[in-house]
């Protein structure tokens, strides 16, 4: 079987967006106990953020070169992140309910925004139909062979010292694991995945799908999918090697942390925050010299079959992890070199929303703070300028997301590759040092350029060096 | 303010269902773990009734001479009675579905019946969305103010002897209350209500509205109903004298427990059986003589208002008592004579589902076996045709829904009462003992007369008396 995966993903930017923290909209009516925007994220509060909010703001999404949206969940869910699905035929009401996701989905198609929703399939709530029959009826239930229960009574809502009963996600009593081996559970999660593809998304993003160890249940379910919309994208969270489930018959691409990882070893070496990266999914991130970098980044290429290299969700970060700026101990320069690496790198570059203005945030849920729009005077407006000129230049430049990559140099905190397609050339130079540094790249062919973030046209004569400023980088389009 | 009351009610035989235990289609997927079709009703496993199967038997219900169907409720919810609902949007997936609902109240309109549904307004369920985000969020929920909560940690399902740390239907920890003061709420339940009117039901059965005791509340929720379907039926559940509500304002009627409480006294005077009766919501039913049953059942009609009288739920039991029958020991009698009384009585006859084919049953939830479909021969068809009779009179002749209701004659065990309407008259005659005996009522106008249960013309001369067999009653209608 060939591999395919969807043409528009490997052109697309991304923007992950935490529903609850991104935008509030006046027209979505709003619950009466809510945290204020902007407050410090609590584990249990909404701030109310909304879908119609996120209408509202499409434009500065579009005007800064994206083109899917990647949502964390929204449906019906009784926690702020919405994992803890509730109804998953539902968006949840303080979003706006399924005739916000309708607006939404409609708004983001008509300015060409592709919309990615967040599958929690692995496990449901507490609260959850099903579920909820077998603790109103235990033993009698009608749905017992919907989950995995070991005996009764049940303790859902009872402490650590008194076990549940019943099989949970990393035994979180508040996350009860389906049993996908029955078939009207199959059944179900299929029909939804079908559901809401029909409904208009343009894709899944699944939530720890390696919690389901059945390749035939992921199958089916890439199966069911391509069948409505064969250009669905389906990209899973996994955050080790996932040749299981790139093989072409399950998932499009991961989140690609493998490229997460090397990418804040390199650029954050020198001000890694050690404090706020340990006891995340991101394990140990040690500091990396541009010559572990450039092996680590070619090597992630050769992973997985090219169709699912150039489909994969490159992310400098998420709702799981600090935002790279913090783990990068603050360090502006460290989030911009980074930017343009992952905009200059084959795989979709997702942005996580409000890196663009310079938000800081460190572990969950400290990364899920609110948008600042209601702080202008917050945002790094260079950052937005500098995120703005690479995404669109990735958008509009196939050499970027279809060519060829190829390490020019790497030694020390320089490194320089290209990336060519067709005739068409682009490189990129990248001095992570303190100081400034000459590139005199044997693979530099000479000729015309122009550099992206400067605008300024280049003519770069044969054994020439060229000057690189600290922690900056140039990015080259050959004309 | 004029009084006023749907008119199809008035002229309606209405029929309850259970959707559990009616019938159950082959179209609609049903979970594993059900009861057998037919086994003794356990309180906490479901049979597997659904809304296809209602439909399958719609021609039961038109043969029968049903015009109305008036069902328990149908949205999803994790219990067999479907009283704990968990999503007030949603009919149950066991019942088929908002699609199979669709499917039922398009083809009873398309038969002429319309269609009541069971709208649980005070309380909700323990897995409802807003009491689950309560129990998952503790105090940082968004919606506390949903409903009553006394303090934290709250003890959802702790036994007895811890409290629950919230208000509840009469203490039960399973239905939590809420907090119809506050105004999110209020629009959510008159939202609910608007939305399956909007749908196309034809009224709402009101379940224990006198525990949200506040009448601008119902005032608002009649005129959201109203303002969609001028001739929607609000039919409240209220055992005792219910003024309060039957001013015009709130209800159009209620179900009319004041008339079952002397019908199951006279009719089943010498046969009641006490064991079963005592404890449920009839409390205490005396025997009554023909004289006593006379004066009570004169003095319902004069407690409210004319149009509302019409407009009565008058039932002979339901799926909060005993079957009539039942209740009356047995007697097949009783039950018959009990039917000839509703169904020339002022207000809407209800036949509770089955008890036209002699199903017996004992309180709660005995009172819910299943519709013997698979066992015809368990049908006492005598009864069967006796009831469709009466109903299809009711239904043909308005002096019986809309005529005059007076005592001709009331001593010991004889009863006879004319009903009258612009010339038309009906006359009833029932003997209740146990021996044959003879009308001799001035009443009973000279003229010719057809009897309607035995089909025979009557020619009445002045003077004359008429012969009643023991147990049974004659309906005269003048020809």
């Amino acid at each position: 079987m060939g591999v395919s995966t969807p043409e528009w993903v490997k052109d697309a930017v991304f923007y992950q967006i935490f529903p609850d923290r991104f935008a509030q909209s006046a027209r979505v009516p709003k619950a009466g106990h809510l945290q204020r925007w902007g407050d410090p994220p609590h584990p249990h509060k909404y701030q109310g953020g909304d879908l119609l909010g996120v209408v509202e703001h499409l434009d500065h999404l579009v005007d800064l070169g994206v083109s899917a949206i990647y949502f964390c969940p929204v449906f019906q869910s009784a926690s702020n992140h919405r994992y803890h699905t509730h109804d998953y035929y539902r968006v949840d009401p303080m979003l706006g309910g399924n005739e916000a996701l309708r607006v939404l989905v409609d708004e983001a198609h008509a300015r060409g925004l592709k919309v990615v929703l967040d599958g929690v399939f692995n496990h449901s709530s507490r609260g959850f139909f099903q579920f909820n029959d077998i603790l109103e009826n235990g033993e009698h239930s009608a749905y017992l062979d919907w989950f995995h229960v070991h005996g009764f009574p049940l303790h859902p809502y009872a402490g650590p010292e008194i076990p549940s009963g019943y099989e949970a996600w990393w035994g979180n009593r508040a996350l009860p694991k389906f049993n996908t081996r029955t078939q009207a559970v199959r059944e179900f999660l299929w029909g939804v995945a079908e559901h809401w593809i029909r409904f208009g998304i343009d894709g899944w993003r699944l939530d720890v799908p390696n919690e389901i160890d059945d390749d035939e249940f992921w199958q089916e379910f890439r199966r069911r999918v391509k069948n409505i919309n064969p250009e669905a994208y389906i990209v899973g969270e996994i955050w080790e090697n996932a040749s299981r489930w790139l093989a072409g018959d399950q998932f499009d691409a991961v989140m690609n942390y493998l490229f997460t990882r090397p990418v804040l070893g390199f650029f954050g070496a020198r001000t890694l925050n050690e404090g706020v990266i340990s006891g995340t999914g991101y394990g140990q991130v040690p500091a990396l010299g541009a010559e572990a970098f450039a092996r680590q980044v070619t090597e992630i290429l050769t992973l997985y079959p090219h169709e699912i290299t150039l489909a994969q969700l490159n992310l400098l970060g998420s709702h799981d992890t600090p935002r790279f700026r913090t783990a990068a101990g603050g360090d502006e320069s460290a989030f911009r070199l980074a930017t343009l690496f992952q905009m200059t790198y084959p795989g979709a570059p997702c942005i996580y929303y409000g890196d663009e203005v310079g938000m800081q945030g460190g572990r969950d849920p400290d990364c899920r703070r609110a948008f600042p729009w209601h702080d202008p005077s917050s945002w790094n407006v260079d950052t937005l300028e500098y995120t703005r000129k690479l995404a669109r230049v990735r958008r509009n430049r196939r050499v970027l997301s279809r060519g060829s990559f190829e390490v020019l140099h790497a030694r020390g905190d320089l490194l320089a590759y290209a990336r060519s397609l067709e005739g068409e050339r682009a490189v990129v130079l990248i001095n992570a040092g303190l100081e400034a540094a000459s590139f005199a790249v044997a693979g530099l062919e000479p000729g015309r350029y122009r550099e992206v973030l400067s605008g300024a046209p280049l003519e770069l004569r044969a054994g020439e060096a060229l000057p690189v400023a600290a922690r900056t980088g140039l990015l080259l389009l050959r004309e």
